[in-house]
């Protein structure tokens, strides 16, 4: 975690707000400064991620626990006082639960490993299976292979996911890994886990079949077992590998996105966009993924909730669902509002843990809106850097982004993300005060200004 | 990890040896220089125990992989030219082997949970049994409740060991607890880990059932599973968990202790014993417990070996057998060698982790004999400093040391030993290089002094 913005102190630096407030701006400029100060001392974030890690726990896409989350939700919004709160269902058609999953080196070194079913396999045959396995260093070793050199096999990858490579390895290695193990023959597929800890944790993950290849069952290893296959691949000819999964298919489930607004006082048309998502992997209680970012928003907006005026545009928070299994609330979102998208000012998402918040990147289209550069010394003084990389704000609202909707990304640090994401780990006991309290920190701070500021944030205008 | 260990570097430390070598004593402490220092430059405790952890894996006491461990062994130590190689079986009264473990709350928010089952533990009732559980934040608080209290209760014990505390709280509550909710009606046992990680890892350990007190299914919940448990005790009034165990009884089993000797050319019937335990629990692969002692061990015992003389004394390096059970090996060894322990001039074990040893500690009749002063001088320079507790050795040395053999203790930091301690995260990767190098630099600096000098640790001498 970069010292840089701890080490003196938060309060301290959000003091300086008043200092590089601009002209005609100064009571907006200290109302931010002291929601930010508000978000700090009430660690109410913390408290919001912590009853819904502890009252609901794990929320599986499509779950009862899904639905639980949503009601939760939508009470606490009610009790902030949220002028407009409703939730949208929206099919998912990869309905999955997880079942029992166990996995052993059978020969040359009896051993249980630890694995974890990806998120959508298919259940192993009853009972399991058994074979030798093929150990490749590399995915691309496995797609130099030829067609069925794999027959009968156990495919099992063992590279591993350097720092900063989330997307480039998940991508070809979880997700299109098990359907060209299949093209090649292989029975089964196991991949040394997405991460970056080296506990005996193993990372689950969305996975996709490609259409009209046979689906086999797909697992990730702990770290330390792909380790210890690749240290047996040295030393012996032969391994064989026996694995059950048994997870169940359900078809199509539902899914909800819940949403809150805070009505504008002057532009209750023009919608300042604060996205997290409420479901979670089933392992851990999704506290970094993403009750975090659900505590971030809640809190920013709730703050905002209480000042005795209302912002002059409307704040909506959408905790959207079902975006472990691909981004379905995201996109059904879009799908649902359409027609309104043109008044949406600004998106941002908090969906990258639990913070700090580092940097501050633009994607829209007028990165020259005169009200940016204030935002940007007020976050400054946050300890969050300017950044010049094009954001596309987030998992969720990356499908508005690509239709034109402005979005920012206040940057997390996620250098010990990996170490627990998508991982029975990621509890609550993972979140440090601090840290998440930078984030609601961050947040209201930009979410309060970007309502109460300039916004032609559009390339159009 | 004291700092002052690795700091100026280990090789410049054990340059300091000649400097503080007695007169007449030269050539032997420059030979003992030497030993350290290939103990560090070949990091071959580490290579030990990769092969022991990689080959064989677990290896639990009793089992199929235990005997394995021993004859993999053997072949080791016939591999390194030792003069005498054997095994020693002996029975086992409580074998067992784990099998599916699950349990979940089911009320007030549905969720998995990660446990394990304590070593030992009798089975549930065939698909599982789903109670009300009480918690107690201390194994106190359930030993003031009546008989009666409890009845079709889960018991469940929150208490969190304390940092150096591992002692004062397995026995009372992994050890006794389990009877002690049995008698006040309880139908099962559930404790936090005897730990001091925060991770999603269960730490298993021997459990023992009263004599004639219901035997109820036992077993440890990972640290963030405990305090889960905590926050809705005080957020809710009922609580149900659910919960499967399949462990089987096995009956009386065998294990073995292995031993290996370099005869001593002086004095051949006095023995230098260097002891580590071979068996390990299942969940991992035994690296810090302890296979970095049979690593360890091994290694310095090697050295020895390879030098151009042998010895003056024997050394003798045991590998015990069913340390995890209940010290079955090492008392076994008592029974069997009781003849002969007055002949064993000092016996020193390896069996916390991997180190860097940081004290040396004596628990010997003759405290003022000269040649431990040398030793000391030759340790301090290794970074090992002289302490005042009376040492009982190690596990399975104990018994002897009970019996009057002398015993020493180079005493390893343990600080993060109960992070990963009877959990599926003690594995190989964990041992730091130059963390259990410098052990190993210890143990033969102390193996090969011990066997050279003077020797007159018995009060009777």
């Amino acid at each position: 975690m970069p010292n840089s913005i701890f080490k003196p102190g938060i309060l301290c630096l959000i003091t300086l707000f008043l200092a590089l407030s601009s002209k005609g701006n100064e009571n907006t400029l200290e109302i931010a400064s002291e929601l930010a100060q508000q978000a700090v001392e009430s660690s109410l974030a913390l408290k919001i991620a912590t009853d819904l890690t502890t009252d609901i726990g794990p929320r599986l896409y499509g779950s009862e626990s899904e639905k639980r989350a949503v009601e939760w939700a939508r009470a606490r919004f009610e009790e902030y006082g949220f002028d407009n709160i409703w939730s949208e269902p929206f099919p998912v058609d990869r309905g999955w639960e997880r079942g029992l999953e166990t996995a052993s080196i059978t020969h040359p070194a009896p051993q249980n490993l630890v694995i974890t079913a990806l998120g959508g396999s298919v259940p192993t045959p009853e009972g399991g299976i058994e074979a030798e396995v093929v150990v490749f260093r590399t995915i691309q070793a496995l797609l130099d292979q030829p067609e069925g050199s794999l027959d009968g096999k156990i495919a099992v990858v063992t590279q591993a996911m350097e720092i900063g490579g989330y997307g480039r390895f998940s991508g070809p290695i979880r997700q299109n890994g098990p359907s060209e193990a299949a093209k090649r023959g292989a029975i089964a597929y196991l991949m040394r886990s997405a991460g970056t800890d080296n506990d005996r944790m193993a990372h689950t993950g969305v996975t996709s079949y490609q259409p009209g290849v046979r689906r086999i069952p797909a697992a990730a290893l702990s770290v330390p077992d792909a380790q210890q296959i690749d240290r047996l691949a040295n030393r012996h000819k032969s391994i064989r590998i026996k694995l059950l999964l048994t997870p169940k298919e359900l078809g199509t489930v539902t899914s909800h996105n819940l949403i809150a607004e805070i009505t504008g006082s002057q532009k209750p048309d023009e919608v300042i966009l604060l996205g997290a998502h409420i479901d979670s992997w089933d392992l851990g209680t999704g506290a970094i993924d993403d009750g975090a970012g659900v505590g971030v928003v809640m809190a920013a907006s709730k703050l905002i909730r209480d000042l005795p005026n209302p912002p002059k545009r409307t704040i909506r928070v959408v905790l959207f669902g079902a975006e472990e299994i691909g981004i379905y609330g995201g996109n059904y979102y879009v799908e649902k509002h359409r027609d309104e998208l043109s008044k949406h000012i600004i998106a941002v998402e908090a969906d990258a843990g639990q913070g700090p918040v580092h940097t501050f990147n633009i994607g829209i289209g007028n990165p020259l809106d005169p009200s940016l550069s204030i935002i940007r010394k007020a976050l400054e003084s946050l300890g969050v850097k300017a950044g010049r990389a094009k954001s596309r704000g987030g998992p969720d609202i990356a499908p508005m982004s690509n239709v034109g909707v402005p979005v920012v990304g206040l940057d997390m640090f996620t250098g010990d993300y990996f170490d627990l994401h998508h991982t029975a780990n990621d509890t609550i006991d993972k979140i440090v005060p601090e840290r998440i309290n930078q984030s609601a920190a961050v947040y209201v701070t930009f979410a309060y200004l970007a309502s109460e500021l300039g916004g032609y944030y559009r390339a159009e205008n």
